[in-house]
């Protein structure tokens, strides 16, 4: 069955694009009015903010302002066109895509389906373990930690209560540094005044780095920052430390050391969310090795962007960061090569770093621009332009100033509702 | 095993109110800083503003906005307190409330559980219906239709696409006209765009009402014009006709007419909410009989106030009708008979009809205000002011006026996202 699209023009060709994350998103704007007919596929009926997770996670969004619904975009120009599938697999040889809903012929195919959580050794536990990619996800988390706060109070034992209290983050990166930081304030300003009947001094926030320090794909002025201000916000940080095992209950750590938590969130790792059927270029991490035009290996007509795609080089043998910024610069290349060919083939795509930021609290935050360094107020007030400016929508814009102007008056978190129980 | 609060200081006395609606909310807030020791139980940790969830269930408005968190309220006063929890059963012979997470004794029991759908003779296909008296279910019915509009795109017959398009409203009361109207709007302002490749003269919004009017609660003015703002809107209303059967495909109706929906939302009926052990006082509708203090017949220490109440008389033989508004005036008038039982035991509840409201469009709404009725763009106005002040919360009040402005001046609603998928 193929999926119901108009009939192309004469030479006129169909790109298909899976995922609309940043790339995928980025892409499909770029070629708008353009001679193709441009068919995005993706899972969700919305682009998914990712940078923001954990805010919803943590109350201080709704869900709702950092997502946007995909034909939002689509509807306004006459070449584009959305379907919502999941891709199962893809036959280069007869160029199709086979998806939930039926199958697709493309000319050209731009996989941007993005990363996923990497357990590692922890796959087969991984059901016990929280993760936070996805919206459904990050609720799924608030109400977990919510209904434990609740169950606290009708704990039988000081143990049982410190399992329902405490939280354990696995991973250093930006993630768990900035969900880290989230759950600190949210002890301090909410959780002491919603919960009067509990003493939050048997609560206690761990977060968990292999490496020597936080924010490894920072500057060491920044780790060094991030980790002052999460300790002086009472997060125990355990750097060269990794987690052993954990069995629902019980974390292990270094030498025999545990803690009691039901609240384990894993942040230590992405891989590329890779389909079935283009399996020669696939390399570790599961991303799929491309060219200097972002084409995939041994695969003419498929191109990768974002995070599934590695261009590996001698200065980058893993290829660039997972980062949004990549994924983007990467769309606006691609469009280029693939509306003009000829001119474009020999040319390669270049990152431009626009630098890096990353928040761990009200005034708290840590920027690298080039060899700018800072951190404190105005890197946190800069943090939150940023991502005001990148957050697609006006709508969702003026909410989420709202909401944080809001929480920085008020000390408050407003969203704090279990509106779907949640159960591991 | 006993729920964990506070011991009780000598003469003190323990009030449990069962349910976080209007009328136990009401009371929750009349009791704050009295003598009683007040104890909340909810199932969800959050009071719903039913009235707008239809706009939750259209994609009008958030699920948080209509939302407001129980310990928000309590937190401010030493004396109440809340817990999360389903109550099971009641043994008024020990005073005694069983719940999920253990039992509590009371001196005063308050049931405000409020009122869940009847299906009447509809019971044994109800999973096929959908219902909206909670979150959760406007959440689910919003994402069911926008996961059948998206379904209708790779339909392959033309039945199967207007299985997926048509929507069917059983029960002309507020919410299935409130819910109509929202429906034609989206139908016709966000669809039509959205969807450029379907035909949306396929999709049909039946309307049924087994009595001879819409709006029956109202008068026969605000019944006149709701009728005719549906029409307007292309809402197709059947009146003194009720459906028949539903096999998940088809509805029948009237003289063998069918219509094919995967989408039937059932707004026929209420019943009272009752809670096991207190059967004597249970009459037609699942209601409480109560007498004119509002406590249950037979039961001293046992209340009842709101939907799942009923103070029959001869003027009312099935009591008040099942309003926000009579529960509020309960809980105030309860709150003063507990504080003083010996002055008010004589009194008498008495409620005060402050005038209903309905709005179907925008600029449509109609309004009964004693022998004051009228219909239109100030019916509307009306309508939206007085929702925005009921609402809790500062928060709450500032995003919904902020999203209505955002509704009325785009055509759009923002919050069209399959968050979470669902199946029936």
């Amino acid at each position: 069955m193929n999926i119901i699209l108009p009939s192309l023009a004469t030479d006129q060709q169909r790109v298909v694009i899976v995922g609309g994350g940043f790339g995928g998103l980025a892409l499909l704007k770029a070629l708008r009015n353009s001679p193709f007919q441009v068919v995005l596929i993706d899972k969700n009926n919305y682009h998914t903010f990712q940078p923001l997770l954990y805010q919803v996670a943590t109350g201080g969004l709704e869900a709702d302002s950092i997502a946007y619904p995909l034909r939002k975009i689509v509807r306004k120009y006459t070449n584009l066109y959305f379907r919502m599938a999941e891709v199962e697999t893809v036959d280069p040889e007869t160029k199709t895509v086979f998806t939930s809903i039926g199958e697709l012929h493309y000319d050209y195919l731009v996989i941007a389906t993005g990363s996923q959580p990497n357990y590692f050794n922890f796959e087969n536990i991984k059901d016990k373990l929280f993760v936070m990619k996805s919206v459904p996800q990050a609720l799924d988390l608030r109400s977990y930690l919510l209904q434990n706060f609740e169950a606290a109070l009708s704990a039988l034992s000081i143990k049982h209560q410190e399992e329902k209290l405490n939280i354990v983050i696995v991973g250093g990166g930006p993630t768990g540094v900035e969900l880290a930081g989230a759950l600190a304030e949210m002890k301090r300003y909410i959780l002491s005044k919603d919960y009067p009947e509990l003493d939050f001094s048997r609560m206690h926030l761990h977060l968990f780095e292999a490496a020597d320090r936080l924010l490894a794909g920072m500057s060491e002025a920044a780790s060094k920052y991030a980790f002052r201000f999460l300790k002086e916000m009472g997060v125990i940080v355990h750097l060269k430390c990794g987690v052993k095992y954990y069995d629902g209950v019980t974390v292990s750590y270094g030498d025999r050391e545990t803690i009691v938590s039901d609240n384990v969130i894993w942040t230590a790792g992405v891989k590329g969310k890779t389909i079935m059927g283009l399996e020669k270029a696939v390399i570790s991490g599961d991303r799929y090795q491309v060219d200097s035009t972002l084409q995939l290996r041994e695969y003419p007509a498929v191109y990768a962007i974002g995070d599934v795609a590695a261009m590996v080089t001698e200065d980058l043998p893993k290829g660039h960061p997972m980062l949004a910024s990549v994924a983007s610069q990467q769309a606006a290349f691609l469009a280029k090569v693939l509306l003009d060919p000829q001119k474009n083939r020999p040319a390669v795509f270049r990152y431009k770093d626009m630098g890096t930021l990353a928040t761990i609290g009200r005034n708290k935050a840590v920027a690298d621009l080039g060899t700018f360094r800072f951190h404190g107020a105005f890197a946190w007030f800069l943090w939150m332009s940023v991502h005001l400016m990148l957050l697609a929508g006006f709508r969702n814009r003026l909410v989420t100033l709202l909401d944080w102007a809001w929480n920085y008056v008020s000390y408050d978190r407003a969203l704090r509702l279990i509106i779907r129980p949640f159960k591991k």
